[in-house]
């Protein structure tokens, strides 16, 4: 390639002003209930109104992009589905007929497919973000996944959809995915960035056996030693084992938290993604509700590294945003109850302790 | 007292038909995800078309009943809270201002508040459910907290009206309780039918310190050694140690299962009070979805005991049905993923292995 890379937008996040922390915390502690009853969800109305600087946040055009790339390395038998599941998935997104459509129908989000870099052209549709980078990356067994130039391409572009996003009102954004052997790619990123050892960090995917998940492991281990890729930079780690869809995630993270918007993190290769987005710009990572503990080896690993403790713990491995669109439910939960719950002064009730 | 007990009814709950087993295992196999990737909501939707013995269930008219009742114990100390707080909650429910109340609104679901021994005489009101059997419980350190007529009266009250709702339209139903005191006699009927050390089944409540919990703990040791009731005998430690709201909610639990309704049990008192149906009816264990695990020592071990494996796990410490109405969406979301997601066939998508 004789282009150099895109210039990166500056990712501005903005730590979290705690100014609020100890008003929300009286409004939290005012409602009728004994303290700390509603367990995790008053931690998370706490983060909901930190992010939005306000002691009656709300939720605003909850939105739902799931990012969708093929992956050269699918050519080493990484996964136990065809490579054209990638295209066909995402035309059951299309058609309304996939998980993460009956959830978002269900809880009334908003959804955007995105072509990052599957291996189609696909027609105009009007729930389709056409951002593609390229027809799907290389096999990163054989040269890096993508050159420097197109993962800061799919970093940008994920990041100004997001701000676009964002700038048409939305304010809570969970982030999915759709790429066959992608799991293969989280994977080598997630040991890389956090120096594990690559088979805690290789789960079945989409349902590989015990053969196919120790080949995985080894063509993982294989790239990660030829790469010799620096661990201290996130983009070169990104570009060397990422897949577009991820790229693109990243970048869209970045820049929906610099528009301060909650993120919905959704299982393994979402939050794979927010490692590099969390290496990149740490202060990413107070913006961030970890919706659930999915059952792919290494998301454990990872959420540990991340300080994070997800909503729920379903068992779910499906990926496409599912897992962040079931915890949403919870999230308005959190928002209605700092809204709408009477306190104990409105209410009439005697405190703790004034018998 | 002179009366006899009121006959009780059968209680003729049917053990699931598994004859559906097979074809409804198929329909959720053969949906656009790989095999279990839905983890615990692929378990629920089976349950569920189990329990309306059709391949496309459907939820209808979904309730939360919420029991009160006072408690004699709470003399002797055990709560932080003073009584009175059992009729100011219900007051509180009656104004929309409750955790509950903001939950059901927010999941659409009818609420309805039943008055099964509060002291105090509540005004009609058209979410009230007057059902009261007496002023409250009996102090059980000193006599057993009800007669045998009275527990069966609540019941009979418990059974009809669940058997009223169903009649009515409900299939899914949630079971919540208020009561100042009833963690102390749910911890009792826990620790005599499971036959477990007190120190064991015994928490915070509503906010107890140590020394608290150690007082409480004493009472019922004291109390459990008075009456020496026999643990085989679900009807007579349920009229030892019981509160009316708990009796009322283990008659319609039984009512709800008979209808074949999917029963939402909320955190410790729910399930103590199921623990007791189960004593009286094993086969109602069939119809139950057990929305999560409270942060209350002793919920946990129940839940063993009932080899239950709960939806959530957010440190819910509220009661009122709050973690069975949050849990709902999830229930929505199994049965709607069995109805709505396209077939791997009706998508034209490659199947795993076809590569």
């Amino acid at each position: 390639m004789s282009h150099q890379p895109l210039p990166l937008p500056e990712f501005a996040i903005s730590p979290l002003d705690h100014g609020l922390k100890a008003a929300l915390q009286a409004k939290i502690d005012n409602k009728t209930k004994p303290r700390g009853a509603l367990g995790q969800l008053e931690g998370l109305a706490l983060q909901l109104g930190l992010i939005q600087q306000s002691l009656t946040p709300v939720l605003q055009r909850p939105a739902m992009l799931v990012f969708a790339g093929d992956h050269g390395v699918v050519e080493e038998g990484v996964s136990p589905y065809p490579k054209e599941v990638t295209r066909q998935m995402v035309m059951n997104f299309l058609n309304g007929g996939a998980g993460i459509n009956v959830f978002t129908r269900q809880y009334g989000m908003r959804i955007r497919i995105v072509d990052a870099g599957v291996c189609h052209e696909f027609s105009a549709h009007p729930e389709l973000i056409r951002a593609k980078v390229s027809m799907g990356t290389s096999n990163f067994l054989k040269m890096p996944a993508m050159c420097p130039y197109m993962c800061n391409q799919a970093l940008v572009n994920g990041y100004k959809l997001a701000q676009a996003e964002a700038g048409a009102g939305t304010n809570v954004m969970g982030f999915g995915e759709m790429g066959i052997g992608n799991t293969t790619s989280a994977s080598a990123i997630v040991a890389v960035l956090c120096n594990l050892p690559v088979e805690q960090c290789v789960g079945r995917g989409t349902g590989l056996n015990d053969a196919g998940v120790a080949h995985k492991a080894d063509v993982i281990r294989r790239a990660i030693a030829r790469h010799q890729v620096d661990n201290k930079d996130p983009s070169a780690v990104l570009a060397t084992f990422g897949g577009f869809e991820i790229a693109m995630m990243v970048g869209a993270m970045l820049g929906a938290a610099e528009q301060r918007v909650a993120l919905l993190i959704d299982g393994f290769i979402a939050t794979a993604a927010l490692l590099v987005a969390s290496r990149i710009a740490p202060a990413i990572l107070e913006y961030c509700i970890f919706a659930h503990c999915s059952d792919e080896a290494g998301h454990k690993l990872v959420l540990e590294q991340l300080e994070a403790k997800p909503l729920l713990n379903l068992g779910l491995r499906l990926g496409e945003g599912t897992g962040a669109a079931l915890a949403y439910p919870l999230v308005q939960a959190a928002v209605n109850f700092l809204n709408e719950m009477a306190s104990f002064d409105s209410a009439n009730i005697s405190r703790q302790g004034a018998s």
